[in-house]
């Protein structure tokens, strides 16, 4: 099968008006005045951020959603998506299961293939997509910004993926919950017109909260205080916490969590509450923004801080 | 070195102001009203598509130069890049070399850095670039639409790659200017605005002269007629050839030349041809598009046809 035959045969299929049917060198998207365009790119390499015999509709699926989630963070809507896949010595079957996970999301989240490049590697699969937003004109919601006195929201739960992925590993006994929520990331899309109407800063929990927060809040020179016990965590999360509380750890700095951490001026926060609650994305409150410097502090019932010794998790 | 500590070490530095300092998630372009933006991807991978061993600018130039490539053939004017690289073992000192390669190549054609990723792999070094052009709205150059009676151009000269890689793989002499046109392709973004404004169909020549033709002609259901005594050739590439005929097919068979293939109507073509020669970039006539089925036939002196065994070349 030649590389035309295979975008004809498996991505064509997928592609938005935008992409051309993938028959040229280029897509072409009309520009529209007053919006900004939104440019995302993450990459993903077999047995670093997945593990290589992960169903394909998940490799797919997984690929283009933590992109999905990086768009989510800063308010905007998707508009579509390039992909570029260095295939190893995968076959029709795998294709045939991959692109049909590419389609069930490219309309869930309605987010058009627009074109993209398939070469071969003798190494790992890779995947490596570059996704496209819109936001209203000076509308997208920025990582910097946060200001003392900010409350402090993420969505969904937290941990979950990181657990998972011990349970994966055989570290931990497997619960579905987590097994599922490290596999197949759920970006918070619906919450984007509740964060850019009401948060002043926020981005994607991708590499464990803590660590991700102690970025966000180095960019302003800021810190935080955090109530662990205010985190939201999974009944199935709790659960394998209650066995092992060192696992707590685990899940505030583990990685692949994809939900959203946003601050939003006090304000704003009843209106940023009801407007999560109408989009159905689940939102807590954590913390506050203060005026310290230094790593956030997680502090459990009756003061006790909690020390990481890495916050975050790092591929790299 | 963390991710974080890379990004702000060489690849901050190279930002335009749309991406944020790469200090957010996404970068953010302000759309502009009455352009499209085009888009195209192209990745490489170490060992499949360069050398692992050439060096650290050359492999950053020609991964950017293969999509300014794509965007000179839309007729488009480079708007910027994101750029997903997937590193092997390379340390600082490659990492300066490659920074310092695309910085240049960024200067020398307006196209700045937006935003990216930077990933580890235990596979071959592998570089996505997905990037942007902008096009007055609805002029971006189509591969299709080439109609019969089109005049068939080329720019620049044609088979000094393909015959370079042969050099470096010591199946021929080595010869200074094969060898560079293999290793630093020089994209024709001069050559967008004669092209938009005179050119019906156009593509760059990736894959080979004939097996590219044979595609633009194939989605009209056309085929042309190549005078193979018109195709420009560079004195290397003639010296080489003049040892050994059978380069010949291999020159115009080949890949990696990234020039410009344009069908260009016979009326425009004086117009077109001035165009070009303003823009300081040499295109010739080589042949026109005619109403057969079929492989495009390329005739020598005498009518005698040249027949390619493999019309391109394929990494796939």
């Amino acid at each position: 099968m030649t590389e035309d035959d295979l975008i004809a045969r498996y991505f064509a299929p997928l592609a938005g008006s935008d992409g051309l049917g993938l028959r040229d060198d280029a897509a072409r998207m009309a520009c529209e005045a007053g919006q900004d365009l939104i440019v995302t790119c993450d990459a993903l390499v077999a047995g670093v951020h997945f593990f290589p015999e992960d169903p394909a509709e998940a490799i797919a699926a997984k690929a283009l959603r933590v992109n999905l989630s990086d768009l989510a963070a800063k308010g905007a809507t998707p508009r579509g998506f390039v992909l570029s896949l260095a295939l190893d010595d995968r076959k029709a079957d795998w294709l045939d299961a991959f692109a049909a996970g590419l389609k069930a999301d490219i309309a869930a989240y309605a987010c058009p293939l627009l074109g993209g490049d398939t070469v071969r590697t003798p190494g790992p699969l890779t995947l490596s997509i570059t996704a496209f937003g819109l936001a209203p004109h000076g509308r997208m919601l920025p990582r910097t910004g946060a200001q003392a006195g900010d409350l402090v929201y993420v969505s969904g739960t937290i941990g979950d993926a990181a657990l998972g992925l011990l349970a994966r590993q055989g570290s931990i006994p497997p619960r579905d919950h987590l097994l599922e929520r490290y596999l197949r990331p759920q970006p918070r899309n619906a919450l984007a017109p509740a964060l850019r109407a009401h948060a002043r800063a926020a981005m994607d929990v991708s590499d464990g909260l803590a660590g991700d927060l102690a970025k966000m809040m180095r960019l302003e020179g800021l810190s935080a205080e955090i109530d662990v016990d205010a985190i939201p965590l999974s009944p199935d999360a709790r659960a394998a916490i209650g066995t092992d509380e060192a696992l707590l750890k685990c899940a505030l700095s583990g990685g692949d969590d994809y939900e959203i951490l946003a601050c939003v001026p006090p304000a704003a926060a009843e209106e940023f509450e009801r407007a999560a609650a109408e989009a159905g994305v689940s939102v807590t409150r954590i913390g506050r923004v203060v005026t310290e410097q230094g790593a956030p502090a997680f502090r459990k019932k009756g003061g006790r801080l909690l020390a990481f010794r890495r916050s975050s998790y790092s591929h790299f």
